[in-house]
């Protein structure tokens, strides 16, 4: 992102209006507090805009009721440079006084400073990239306002007073107005001071303001279809499925085996690139290195599978999962853990494994108040088995399956490949 | 639905354009033949037409290359009253060629007869209930035109040449018009016999025409939520979990236990309401009766656990497979099937369950070709446990969860409660 490396530090900010109620969503909870793979959908919007520097502030709007609520999920995930305002009883009143923070910073002893532009975002739309930000804010600069549009999925209709038709709009005339929105801050800020209660009780969006009030015509910027808006029951789970698919994009195999063990290793390894985009390979001393390891995870990398010869399996998941409590990398996603066990020999035993079991049970569910999900798979096998690519294949589905799915209420069981 | 009975049959017809490229959706086939749970997308919304006792014939128009795919998918999950046509060019040129075999049918030997009204649904709105159909065929009796609106999610917006906004929509005069759609059949097919080329290739919809033809001012109805086109690939995951929710409403437990078996069977039985709306136990000789079974897949039940004690799981598993099979219960969907097996003894010895899996695994690999998922679940416990409510907790929990995912890469695995 070169164009975002000119952008002086500072001038940028972000209010992200989270009062809303749900009401289309039909939850007992409104939408913005719905958890996705465990995580408020609020705190995942927030960490889209948050991990992008020259952003320098993030406002959340939120009503009343919801400020300890909104505090706490800043604690416990981690964020930084949000600051948490109470809301109006309009979407339009909690804008305005998002924006107030920093317009007023004089008068109070808050230390934001009132940036040059400032980006109107939903806590409902957390799927926002850098490049329609930037794209935005610099047509900002520009034209002093400017915002998301996508094409029409419906035709849009007026009805008249007896609930016929009146006339349907020529679809590709129109466009739907989406978020993110950005405003040279002088100009929104005026344009809410300017406008009367009916625009600020009832008035549909911000462009529009700024338009009527300071006679500013947005550009319009093309985004993609991830900008949609979570609106309904079936959007939780579209951005659920949507979550995981991101998630299950890279896996880290970590390995130690000698001997016979390093041909399935090998094999698995090949096999898994056939499920899943990315597959690391590290050694056991490799992941114990905190710098290595921090590099994995910046790459966002939240699944790991163990691999072991049967009689050290228990003790090296431990330390794995040591290592990944200590890197924080459950934080923001659940982590998926595999523990694989290799069993060669010629004739089946499992009463072995099958004591493990209750033991990695037990550890299993330990390990889940951590955000860590461990399962446990056994690869039996004997020595030049002509299907033991067909074993492979089996594990790599099921592993991949329990990448896809990150299923909690499975875990500590032990999969059989 | 009383007022449906009144309809005289023959004078309802419906017809449904799914000759869509899915562009949008950015899939290697078009979004009308991607797989929900297994079966193609069309086939879902035909099924949600053809339920209906109202509607006489379905016309599906799909492009000349898809016949045969079309075809296969009427054969394969035995469709009834649906005629396959040729689509035209563009989506009014497929809707009139489908209206096309009602007027000419003297012409042909088309043996369908021509509607009173004529239901025009898309192919990619799956969850299309009696309701509504029946508000908006009504509505057109009446009026001569009817649609399904639902309100605007987004602020709608117009451009000017420079691609700035000229001037937004006050959002609560506007509706999305959303289908279905209904129309007394002579109007629909006058309007399309009237209209031009440019219409024909451009224009958005058939309430328009009808209005703009045949002066006919479509009645505009308020329909649900779920009546929104897949149209991007997060329709299609919202999709695939709505359906899996409304398939894992139901689970049907079938026992035959008797002794100390009966307290755990009954302590799973109810411990399982916590989890699934509805829950039906029935005696294995029950189950036997064909008449009783096909009440319950009327019933919509696509769950089934069959609980033993171990001695005779694996028969009884069978049985029930053939059961389940013989009644055709796995058409339309897969069937979840988990047997469980109830081992009681003071001390643990898994090793003779541990043999079966083998047997199980390939005999779950065998039954997932009929579309029947096979799991099995092992409650190991010690009689007077006074953890055994706890023990029952998990079965439950574990049950649940592979009812709600479905997920066929883990069948044949042994989970243990
Ligand atoms: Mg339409
Ligand atoms: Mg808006």
């Amino acid at each position: 992102m070169e164009l975002s490396d000119s952008w002086s530090a500072g001038s940028v900010a972000a209010v992200l209006p989270a009062g809303g109620s749900g009401e289309r969503l039909g939850a007992a909870r409104p939408k913005q507090f719905c958890a996705l793979q465990g995580r408020p959908l609020v705190s995942h919007t927030a960490r889209a805009l948050e991990r992008i520097s020259w952003i320098s502030d993030i406002i959340v709007v939120v009503s009343l009721e919801h400020i300890e609520t909104m505090k706490s999920i800043i604690q416990k995930y981690g964020h930084k440079r949000i600051t948490v305002v109470e809301g109006g009883v309009t979407r339009h009143r909690s804008i305005f006084n998002g924006l107030k923070i920093f317009a007023e910073n004089k008068l109070s002893n808050c230390p934001l400073q009132k940036p040059e532009v400032v980006i109107i975002h939903d806590a409902v739309r957390p799927f926002i990239e850098e490049d329609i930000l930037l794209k935005v804010v610099k047509a900002a600069k520009d034209h002093g306002a400017a915002g998301a549009i996508r094409p029409l999925v419906s035709t849009v209709v007026a009805s008249s007073a007896d609930g016929c038709l009146d006339h349907s709009l020529e679809r590709a005339r129109y466009r739907a107005s989406e978020m993110p929105q950005a405003f040279l801050f002088d100009i929104i800020y005026q344009a809410y001071h300017q406008c009367n209660d009916y625009d600020l009780d009832y008035g549909t969006e911000c462009l529009h303001l700024a338009l009527k009030y300071c006679k500013t015509k947005a550009k319009l910027i093309e985004g993609s279809p991830d900008l949609w808006k979570v609106t309904y029951k079936r959007d939780l789970y579209a951005a659920e499925s949507i979550i995981k698919d991101n998630l299950s994009q890279q896996v880290c195999v970590i390995t130690d085996m000698k001997g016979d063990d390093v041909q399935v290793g090998f094999l698995l390894h090949e096999t898994l690139k056939s499920h899943i985009k990315q597959v690391k390979r590290i050694s056991v001393s490799l992941c114990k290195d905190d710098n290595y390891m921090q590099n994995i995870i910046l790459g966002q990398c939240y699944n790991f599978i163990c691999m072991h010869v049967k009689k050290s399996a228990f003790q090296e998941t431990q330390q794995l999962v040591d290592i990944l409590e200590n890197a924080n990398v459950s934080t923001l996603y659940p982590v998926v853990l595999i523990s694989v066990h290799l069993n060669v020999s010629e004739n089946a035993s499992f009463s072995s494994e099958m004591e493990d079991l209750t033991r990695i049970k037990e550890f299993a569910r330990e390990v889940k108040k951590k955000n860590i999900l461990v399962y446990g798979l056994l690869i039996h096998y004997n020595k030049d088995d002509p299907q033991l690519q067909e074993t492979v294949n089996s594990a790599a589905t099921i592993i991949s399956a329990l990448i896809k799915d990150r299923n909690p209420e499975l875990i500590g069981q032990l999969l059989v490949a």
